[in-house]
């Protein structure tokens, strides 16, 4: 529908892992002058305390209390809003394109011929291995590493991508659920040893981070850490190193957290003068 | 060595693909109070900026001009500085733990009783599937993604890594190289069809940055781009879009290049007057 207004323009934002020092800086200046944010559940409050307070926030997630978005719904209303004229942030934990079915609003968004700027983001996966110290590439334990998603670690796919897996890879599953026994089978039937080592890390950068270490043969024996969590299976996972490894009972407020907050402060500060200034305040 | 000095910690920094505005806020602020830095080569000049003019900066790219660092010098000189007492950043290209060999810097720290804090980056595939357009994970066409090393692909690693592909994954080739025949004829013997579409992004997040789409069958005709380039193979590939996409010749001046030279600026000033209140001027 071409209406004579100017369309708008998405960002497609990556938010990175939680802790909002994880923003890069390009995200900080798209969210400290968004008009418009559709955030998911994942994306953390401290990373939305940065959008000024006249910028309309809606959550789209999918797990979201009052409403659950269809991801149809997600792409009709980006598309309404720059169609109007406004300039869209679509905010999504991690990476925008690791798991965040970015490639259907893409689509649609090309389809109503609305221009896209994608704004990569720390994934994840490389958040949460850095957390634990695991180099998830190694020159004599792994020479690549492959995302999964856990529905498919689970079997629930059968489209080959687990059939066949290397003692020489590491693998990130994202969301990995609570199915342990039926994934530690599955991983194992794919060819890897039950001796394989494997680390659950949950609530990566925030202060409820925590990292579980086990092997394959153990897994079904896991505690279910709370959400989101990320599970990690290779030999690299052996030199996995974390305050709360070995205190399975232990919850880890990381020296970091002070960071965060001064963090926040920092961004209130700067970017508060500037918010300031570019409204003539 | 134990001195009597209290040892220096060393931070292991992903510096994101090039452009500064990619670095995190945490990158960000331990660059501006570094005292010592080594990096790579592929870590962009306008990222050093950020480092005050005050710290020690080592260059110690293994394909530094002057001099070719081995991987055990690098490791030395970490735990020699950080043992007198220094706090050292070893920054690296995109993420820290992605290809960079971080495993051996990590081992040898450890055993010198160095403490160790890992500060995730943009890892350079995901930066180039932002720039490209492509969702490297999708509903339909990629569950899964891996990140494997061009030497791989080259098929001079008996591991079986790439010993079975499938289409429903997308494979993200860091450091391809040049020999796309061997490499193609290599994907396909492991299972992928001629057809697969497949990209060549290169310098990404840089003026230079450009991206060639192609097929495997045609893989082998692709113009060498400038390093450092990625590979991207999967059927995502086809929702591929640049600005340099259907124009082999042209260069692409991308229009975030003004935000570059606006994000150093506002980098300069801000945490300038911080650096300055730190140093009690």
């Amino acid at each position: 529908m071409k209406t004579g207004t100017t369309k708008g323009k998405v960002y497609l934002v990556g938010a990175g892992p939680g802790d909002p020092e994880l923003l890069t800086l390009k995200a900080v200046r798209i969210l400290r002058s968004a008009e418009v944010v559709l955030h998911d559940d994942l994306v953390g409050p401290g990373v939305l305390d940065i959008v000024p307070k006249t910028a309309k926030v809606h959550n789209v997630g999918k797990r979201c209390g009052r409403k659950s978005w269809k991801q149809s719904e997600i792409n009709a209303l980006l598309v309404e809003l720059a169609s109007f004229g406004s300039d869209v942030v679509r905010l999504k934990g991690g990476d925008p394109l690791i798991f965040g079915r970015a490639g259907e609003e893409i689509e649609a968004l090309r389809e109503a011929g609305i221009g896209i700027e994608i704004v990569p983001g720390v994934s994840s996966a490389l958040a949460a291995a850095a957390a634990a110290q695991i180099p998830v590439t190694h020159r004599d334990l792994a020479s690549s590493i492959v995302f999964l998603a856990g529905h498919h670690a689970h079997g629930q796919s059968a489209d080959g991508v687990i059939e066949h897996l290397s003692p020489k890879t590491t693998y990130a599953v994202y969301m990995p659920g609570y199915g342990y026994a039926v994934m530690s089978a599955r991983l194992i039937a794919a060819g890897l040893s039950t001796e394989t080592p494997c680390a659950i890390v949950a609530q990566v950068a925030t202060p409820g981070e925590r990292v579980f270490r086990t092997t394959l043969s153990e897994l079904a024996n896991a505690p279910q850490l709370p959400a989101p969590t990320l599970l990690f299976v290779g030999e690299v996972v052996r030199m996995a190193a974390h305050a709360t490894l070995d205190s399975e009972a232990a919850w880890w407020t990381p020296e970091s957290f002070a960071d965060v907050a001064a963090s926040i402060n920092l961004l209130t500060q700067d970017f508060g003068t500037q918010e300031r200034t570019r409204r003539g305040e």
